[in-house]
């Protein structure tokens, strides 16, 4: 209260302090571009690449021992600091010849294949996980009847009760219908989470190859992706030694997708159990994406059994019941972490459409046993097709797709352009990652028929010169 | 060339350097901080608001300028102005008793209202824009023959190509299919343009009140919402002097609402002329949400006849059609915007469910003004009860709601949880804007003996003492 007197005159003084202070920074930021430009061009010159991952958390350790040291928010310094490494990465780029070229994933050569089939052109479909067989039959009926149900109104922002009362039960029944949300397609759900639960600027871990939607959605809210390679000579194990290493102050979030979209790979019950520990350990976020969980063929070990709080398991209607489009997903996790992605599904959609909410309930009354049991099939013909070719693949324990090796010197690209316009789509192997272009994945979706003549077309394709 | 033999060397030395402007930077970013935190006790003491936007606008212009002397990005120095507002934003409130609380909107009063609904308690919906007439009935055959046609698969990002063409037609006919996007909702439409066109630290300007989804999805994404407020003395009019006077450097959209929801104020031809020009001055994108473009009473110009090509416009079968809770919308606008905004659909959604899609495509074929002659009845119906019970109000133009103001003493938030429990459903003034607790909204999505029997319920709610 002693301030009283002057404080219109202090509240002067100290703004013109702020003034000066602001112009200091902003000077010495762009001291910091100017020499982060010269790093820059000395980098060019020598051929090193631009972002180097020790470096910055070199830096960001040092950062956060600063900040510790002068009482400034670590979270606060993390974010200025990602700024500025933002910021003198695009001027490295700007002036370098380095560039980075879109990457076609297996959805742009589905739309492109879907462009060919509008023309007339016959197109045999291997490039995407959208199985050919039929929802269930009550499906269809639960749809018709939906309308004189008047079942078309919005509803809870989480789902309609009945189902996410039945969703809870699918998962095991030990979680309660406030652990569920219905999403439109699962693929939401991970958008979702990565949304609400990361900031700008923290980071995630992706194990590649993987499903490109993760590094898509962390690239739209300006969460940086840090990627685990797997190798097929390790069988796409990953090193979780190597994951544990990757641990830094901004890492929030490891992602996890098994049965593996594209490989097929399931992890081991050891490994799986280390990665959960690593979470834990370091207080992570463990995204788990189990919407392929109904088609393996051997065993698997949910996330969900290890009991960790800050997990989210991603689920589907999609592939289980051959339901893509009715884009109707979830996710299960902790009341606190359901009621942050309600936040986000009330501002960006409202609800799930009502009568999809009405079909995916009917659909979950029926066992997708004989769709697993035939796609477990169709995955082991492909796959001893892929070894007549003498294609190194690993051999799939769940999904609904193969990822084999292409021979030396032949690239990705190169092959799916050349199968299009004979009218097979496959999928480019570095679409699930920058360091798979010898890679293309196949997918089981279709009739062992159909599926064995778009092998023969690869095949032929092959053996032809370029 | 001449660096090439001491290359490493340089490279330490410069690394060096960056640590110590990095230093620097962070010592200087705290000093800051402590500056604003003494600014924020003082301003305590004397009962000021934290957030002032003219000392905001001044620091901004005076970085703009001093980003132009010294050669820094002026959208990076925005960025790290923004930064550090915002820290220092935060930091004040920390120390004060200042306290944001959460304002409830109408849809946080519909889910109460259903809560009650289940536990058995008879309630009048006045609070949500959901018609209670059906959608048209072909709208249900659509829906019932897709499955047997097999209209459940993934579909073009866009949407389906007749569908956008039927847009397209119905939007006037002067747009193409690439120009249009079909979205999970109007709603989505609206995130997902916000999420794509702005950057986080920008801003775009409301018209208050106004829906609170725009600042939702703002605030999502970290884009600053400023608000600039009508009154029921000016008939809801914006002030465009004022409005072109909010618009500073960081400034990147303006959205408009009208028919408004929740005053049903129609904007005249000259004020939105001058809002269209004020935004191409300025190069902002304008976000015109005309959800309610059907329930117009007297005469109504859409943004899309001035031809300004950073316009955005919102459409939904949700109001036209009664088709809430099919969940679809769209927006129309130039190919480029509409690219971007294929980019974040094809990562959060995939696409809409396909019979969703086939629903809204039949339901096109339908002419809805007996659905819209119905609406201007009940609204009417509305207004001049609502001036019996001595309430000041604007008379709606269009839109399915009235909003008129409490008599002096009383608080909306009060009202509604009163008429709550004696079930009657209205929603809240002020979930349209902070300065609007003497207001309620009521929707007129009833038929005339219901609505009159919910205002007669609150005529009563309002004679109670307290």
């Amino acid at each position: 209260m002693v301030l009283l007197n002057n404080t219109n005159e202090e509240l002067d003084m100290l703004r013109g302090k702020v003034r000066s202070v602001t112009t200091e920074i902003m000077r010495a930021a762009k001291e910091r571009i100017d020499l982060a430009r010269k790093i820059g061009e000395i980098k060019s010159k020598l051929g090193i690449e631009i972002r180097d991952e020790k470096v910055e958390d070199e830096v960001r350790l040092r950062v956060m021992l600063l900040a510790e040291e002068i009482g400034l928010s670590s979270q606060f310094a993390l974010q200025l600091l990602n700024l500025l490494l933002a910021e003198s990465e695009q001027v490295q780029r700007e002036n370098t010849v380095q560039k980075v070229a879109e990457k076609p994933t297996h959805l742009a050569i589905f739309s492109k294949a879907k462009q060919l089939e509008a023309n007339g052109k016959k197109i045999i479909h291997m490039e995407v996980g959208e199985p050919d067989y039929s929802p269930p039959a009550r499906v269809g009926r639960a749809l018709a009847e939906s309308f004189p149900m008047k079942l078309y109104h919005y509803t809870d922002t989480l789902g309609i009760a009945k189902l996410r009362d039945a969703i809870a039960t699918k998962e095991g029944g030990e979680i309660s219908r406030d652990q569920v949300i219905v999403t439109p397609g699962g693929r939401f759900a991970v958008y979702n989470a990565i949304t609400c639960l990361l900031k700008p600027g923290q980071e995630l871990i992706v194990i590649e190859p993987a499903w490109p939607a993760y590094k898509e959605c962390a690239d739209l809210v300006g969460v940086r992706t840090k990627i685990l390679r797997t190798t097929l000579e390790d069988k796409w194990i990953p090193d979780t030694k190597r994951l544990e290493g990757m641990v830094n102050s901004t890492t929030k979030m490891i992602v996890l997708n098994y049965p593996n979209n594209p490989t097929g790979k399931v992890l081991d019950k050891r490994t799986t159990e280390k990665i959960v520990s690593i979470a834990k350990d370091h207080g992570l976020y463990l995204l788990s994406d189990e919407v392929y969980a109904d088609y393996v063929f051997g065993e698997f070990s949910s996330v969900r059994n290890y009991d960790y709080s800050k997990t989210i398991i991603v689920g589907s209607f999609s592939k289980r019941y051959a339901m893509t489009g009715f884009r109707v997903g979830y996710a299960t996790a902790s009341k606190e972490i359901i009621s942050k992605m309600t936040r986000v599904q009330a501002a960006a959609i409202t609800s799930v459409a009502e009568p999809m909410q009405y079909a995916a309930l009917a659909a979950l009354d029926v066992n997708p046993s004989e769709n697993i049991e035939l796609m477990k099939r169709r995955v082991s013909l492909l796959y001893s097709k892929l070894k007549q070719m003498s294609l190194r693949c690993v051999e799939p324990e769940g999904a609904m797709y193969a990822y084999p090796e292409l021979p030396k010197g032949k690239e990705d690209m190169a092959l799916v352009e050349k199968l299009l316009e004979k009218g097979v789509a496959i999928a480019p192997g570095s679409g699930f990652g920058d360091s798979y272009s010898r890679f293309v994945r196949i997918s089981a979706c279709q009739p062992d028929r159909i599926l064995e003549k778009g092998l023969e077309v690869m095949a032929y394709a092959m053996r032809e010169k370029a």
